[in-house]
């Protein structure tokens, strides 16, 4: 009774036909909008107001050499098992998280500032239609130096975004980017994350406030040392009035290949090895709390639960809700 | 490293202190949205451009009775599984679909008019959040007389809320609930749907088209007869340019429950042995094809894919895409 694939094609072919036959076919009554939405979710954490919001998405090539410790099939199974759309493209999102304490709006981590996927950068014009002007953002987070989460800071031309925020950087980062002699014997690939990281701070470094991983940035807000994935890489805990959520930032890219499989080290990993350490430390924990989690780079809304599935973990994204 | 629930709670108790000190805390600089965004998402199926529109969420109390054939328990592991916040209350979303054929506007569903519950009635709003006047719809095609699928056509005041739509039914399911004979036997909640079903349609009728199943509505557009959930329901086959998917409609309701345990009754399910036979029938054609569904009570955006599962099925929900 289902239209078959079959019949479907060929459906399609009539219209297809149609369509050559009526060239204004697509613009009727009503014109598509040929736009996707704002890519925004707000939720509360007992006092706090988030916002996940999308800064895009990369459609990232990858071959065998993506996941240094896995057969290149295993991995395009993995991506078959998530229905991703194709076998050697990595559809991998970017979302940043606004944090409204109520006396402060904090923003961890900004986005691509539209220097690294032309389907990304988003983050600015999302947060405007949020009605947040980038000038109202008091604070910037930085979890890490790659360049898909710092760069948001300034515009191609180096000016700055977010004008009046505090920006706040993990100390253990700031020391390996920041380290001459380890740029003089960096691969191609790292030397252009040091260079790059040198380009956002270099003219604004006394205004850089550089922070030790465990102590609270603002009133509930708190950075946690999860390195690996770089060498000072941080998750953030936020807690309020009693609720509590853990943003994992890269401790996993995408959830349907590294929680999935969490053993996996990405080719992004720079310690592969202290990355599934911590990658497993941390999947654990919150799965065993039941705590709600983001990451950088799940699907957008980007939060939700983990559950432990065989030897690895499954990501159970968030209901959407239409109240906060 | 990770903050503990414990510390979580302290620090919480620190901040409602805080928050008593300072009265205006939670109006800072930005004052919180305090309201969700539209409930929104766009997506292409070959030349057709579709939106997936919320209409709010049912908080239902649940007990041993809404699953006919499985123990309370069960039912309340298969929500905690899903990590819904209550074990005995169920979010079940409500979301329409829009498609825009390029000639047409087609509304595949109406939403619950805002009668039903009061976290849901926002269709409309979103609708216009879209760009699209509910003037403009041009057709709107029902899947069954369940209130929280027909309800949207008027408002409670009898008014039309899409006056320049052909409006489309299935043949069985208004022989159904048109029959009198059958009203008269009904039980006492059947009998409300009887007659919310006449208070909809009764001075409509001859502006309403009944459909047969498996014979197309508009060009890309057919109806699939499902039944068991109401006897005349009907699940919908969408096909462009060689691209198709199924929308199932309520052929099962939350995911969480019916698609993970496809034998499940749900308490709506008026035939419950031959809903579950359509439901494993149709569940067993998507997974095998990899077909894009939609799904009236799926969790926003209300699309994805269905895989085998165990003894069950699971839904994989699309990836949010920033572009079309």
């Amino acid at each position: 009774m289902i239209m078959m694939n079959r019949r479907a094609v060929l459906a399609g072919s009539a219209l297809a036909l149609a369509a050559e036959t009526f060239p204004d076919l697509g613009h009727g009554k009503v014109a598509p909008a040929s736009q996707q939405v704002a890519g925004l979710y707000r939720y509360r954490l007992g006092d706090f107001e988030l916002t996940a919001i999308n800064d895009g998405v990369w459609h990232l090539p990858i071959d065998g050499a993506f996941v240094r410790n896995a057969a290149f099939p295993q991995v395009q199974q993995a991506m078959a098992d998530a229905f991703m759309p194709a076998a050697d493209n990595l559809p991998l999102p970017f979302t940043a998280l606004l944090v409204n304490t109520g006396s402060k709006l904090v923003l961890i981590d900004t986005g691509t500032g539209g220097q690294i996927a032309p389907t990304a950068g988003l983050l600015v014009p999302n947060l405007i239609a949020a009605g947040i002007a980038p000038e109202t953002i008091d604070t910037i987070v930085i979890t890490h130096f790659h360049p898909d989460h710092i760069n948001g800071i300034k515009t191609k031309d180096d000016a700055l975004v977010f004008p009046n925020a505090e920006i706040l950087v993990p100390e253990p980062e700031w020391a390996f980017w920041m380290d001459d002699a380890r740029l003089g014997t960096a691969s191609e690939v790292i030397k252009g994350y040091f260079l790059n990281a040198r380009r956002i701070f270099k003219n604004i470094a006394k205004d850089v406030r550089r922070y030790p991983p465990g102590r609270e940035l603002v009133p509930g807000i708190e950075p946690v040392l999860a390195p690996g994935h770089t060498p000072g890489h941080q998750a953030i805990a936020i807690a309020s009035v009693g609720q509590s959520m853990l943003v994992l930032s890269d401790t996993s890219t995408h959830p349907a290949l590294f929680v999935r499989y969490p053993e996996w080290q990405v080719a992004f990993d720079m310690d592969g090895a202290m990355a599934v350490e911590t990658r497993r430390k941390l999947l654990d924990r919150v799965a065993a709390d039941r705590m709600l989690v983001a990451g950088y780079h799940f699907p957008f809304p980007a939060c939700g639960h983990i559950a432990r599935a065989g030897t690895g973990y499954e990501l159970h994204p968030v209901q959407w809700s239409p109240q906060l």
